[in-house]
């Protein structure tokens, strides 16, 4: 691992740890999945942003784990927020990101866990429980366990904008200035599709889609897929080129010919 | 079944089929799913509408199927066109509807399969054979085989459109009249998502979203969503309230009361 080291038996048991943490936040997630009359509570003064039970069991579910296991270490998460640690590891959680999307019932939902020291993410799993794909990535590889079972994660190779399929969240990104960056670079790609929440970072890393462009995030929702992509090749930056795991803008791209290409048009927002 | 009326033996035999019809279709498309270097012609003169070997491969081998058990049954398939037959009755085929998501390796395309009459469409099959997920709607029922096993289909209740969880394919809907009117209309909701293709009208017969609008569509993109929707207790017409199997703007809601409030917003379009 880059970054303070450590010896191959504590990285395989950090490994394991996050390995575990998905399971357990997958048996805790699905029961509620497509369940009839799921609560949404309105945790936002404005819009609409759902907490649903799902999530508080999902982070219950893994802050145990932690507790038990790893209690050195301190814990983001998105519903329970900051717990401090003392080994300069971070547990970043996110139960689910894309909650509109687990109550619309699409499997485009991910949990996210990653393992973050001061220098960045540095074990990624973005886990869909529903269709059983699990993307994981490490300072020694990536891979997908899935209905094809276990696959190495690859991203795509160079290719021009114009031939680049970009993928992000909400058509309506970000600030005015945000806005028409975006959409400039959405008229220069092939292909552009909306609504897929983490599950698009998991397919850059899989090697299908070039871009994933976003505005307005939260720590938690970008380490993991950092961890992916960085692991299978590709390369993650805000819109100026400098760290994403802070949150806020975030350009994903499948490798660093596509990701200057991108940076260009994004840079002047 | 509505219309001219089949034995149970006759209705039993074309539920086969269909369901043999998505077997095949399955087998044939799957191996193509995520392949690296997937070429895409592009049979658009303007923009971008791929056709991929694996619409072929499948509507290929949905066609042989029915050359064997139903001569008598006309065809219409999206990459085959029209095929004459003696029967009155037509099988829908839309190999992979949602070829753009394919090809970005999301799971959210299917492949649709209807068997219509003059009346309109009376069997449809939804079938995502990435998650192993099949919505089935007959004149008797309607439900899904997926990951736990078979569970009967049933639409949402009514809400006020305030309540209500709308899908479309793309922000970017029809003429700027049309765009309006959608918008309006998801103005008026709790929550709209994006880029779902034919898993969005699934998400309805499934209970889980209220409304589905597009405009654009082709009949083999809908036929088999409406014997879905409407088996599940649901409502699909076009944007004046008339029949929808034709194409074009298509409406489908859970149920006749949220209909009705959607139709009031789009039919001014």
């Amino acid at each position: 691992m880059a970054g303070p080291q450590l010896t191959d038996d504590a990285a395989q048991e950090l490994l394991a740890t996050a390995l575990d943490l998905a399971d357990a936040a997958r048996t805790a997630v699905l029961p509620y999945f497509r369940a009839q009359d799921l609560a949404a509570d309105n945790k936002a003064t404005a819009g609409f942003d759902p907490v649903t039970a799902a999530d508080h069991a999902a982070e219950s579910a893994m802050r145990a784990i932690l507790a038990a296991r790893r209690p050195q270490d301190a814990i983001l998460g998105e519903e329970g927020g900051a717990t401090a640690g003392t080994s300069g590891l971070t547990w970043v959680l996110d139960p689910i990101d894309g909650t509109r999307a687990f109550l619309a019932g699409a499997p485009t939902w991910g949990v996210l866990i990653a393992l973050s020291d001061v220098t960045g993410p540095r074990i990624g799993v973005i886990d869909q429980p529903w269709t059983g794909e699990r993307f994981v990535g490490t300072p020694t590889g990536a891979w997908m366990d899935g209905p094809r079972g276990r696959q190495a994660l690859t991203t795509r190779p160079a290719r021009p904008l114009e031939q680049a399929i970009l993928l992000s969240t909400f058509p309506e990104i970000g600030t005015d200035a945000e806005r028409a960056a975006f959409q400039e670079l959405s008229a220069r790609c092939r292909l552009t599709r909306y609504g897929l929440d983490c599950y698009a970072y998991a397919l850059i890393a899989a090697g299908q889609i070039d871009l994933v462009v976003e505005a307005g995030l939260h720590p938690y929702d970008i380490h993991a897929p950092i961890a992916v992509i960085e692991a299978a090749g590709g390369v993650v930056t805000d819109w100026r080129g400098g760290p994403a795991h802070g949150g806020g803008r975030v350009l994903a791209a499948a490798n660093p010919s596509i990701h200057a290409e991108a940076l260009a048009i994004l840079s002047r927002a």
